[in-house]
């Protein structure tokens, strides 16, 4: 992995930091990019004991709308992915898992920004306790795999982690 | 869809703005969050006339490193998604194509970005001849689907609309 040669700091945020970053090509060029630079993230694919997946409907600022989306926090400095989603599907669900079984990675967005988002199932559900963040609207929204890929289809379900977590958990189902 | 409540500025750039929103949320607090506001994107699927993805290998300064995508772009102000990724198909690969069909749309990071992207796939592939930007480095990388699902499974595709174009496609294929 290269770095950039140098940085000019833009913004330190809270969530991203943002810097104009010039990087070395390896066309010999040198040029400069608008970075977002994200501390990652991990999601998680919840399997309720009946069998249905436990999504969420979740507020998004960016977006205005309530939307259709797995649990998924940002990592705390030194957590592990592991750790980072078993907090929060405690947080947004009120879901105790008991396992958590990888399901591959991503980078959400490469054009300006390097978050990556490692992926989970997460079974053995327990029912315990809630608790949003003050800023988090969350509702509970099971359905069934097969009803999950639908709303895929029909442009129901557009963020990107749960897509890619539905699709992947469903060629896993599809080819054991 | 929500509006913010007011937005302070903190960086209009060539790709993207950044910006303190605060919002009124659902459940009656208002909160202030960092959001990226971007022109959205255009990402395009070219299946070769041998049954082959035309997938290509792109250095992005911020993953420092050449990875697998399929070609993809930002909208122009005023453009299409489709018109984007015809041009940006030409530009990054030296491919025309007779036909674009849509394969769904992605929102890539939406917990501090609104981004959307629009996909398609691409068929008659004509060959004629490619012009990418100074700063872009791009290799071609043909490959069958079963291969290119195999990548996705070993998390050698780590790419958002990539993953999600190829695992749209493969269940379009798969249940036609």
């Amino acid at each position: 992995m290269t770095q950039p040669v140098t940085t000019q700091p833009v913004y330190a945020g809270r969530v991203i930091d943002l810097g104009l970053e010039t990087h070395n090509l390896p066309n010999g060029h040198q040029s400069t990019f608008e970075i977002i630079r994200h501390p990652g993230g991990a999601a998680v694919l919840p399997i309720l004991p009946d069998g249905r997946l436990l999504l969420i409907s979740q507020f998004r600022p960016a977006i205005g709308q309530m939307i259709y989306e797995i649990p998924a926090g940002r990592l705390e400095p030194g957590e592990s992915s592991r750790t980072c989603v078993a907090r929060e599907l405690v947080e947004e669900t009120g879901y105790f898992a008991a396992e958590f079984t990888p399901l591959g990675s991503l980078w959400s967005a490469v054009g300006f920004c390097d978050e990556r988002v490692n992926l989970f199932v997460a079974t053995g559900l327990v029912e315990t306790e809630s608790a949003p963040e003050i800023d988090e609207v969350i509702e509970l929204a099971p359905v069934t795999l097969e009803r999950a890929l639908q709303l895929v289809e029909q442009d129901q379900i557009l963020d990107s982690k749960t897509q890619i977590a539905l699709l992947r958990y469903a060629r896993q189902c599809e080819n054991p």
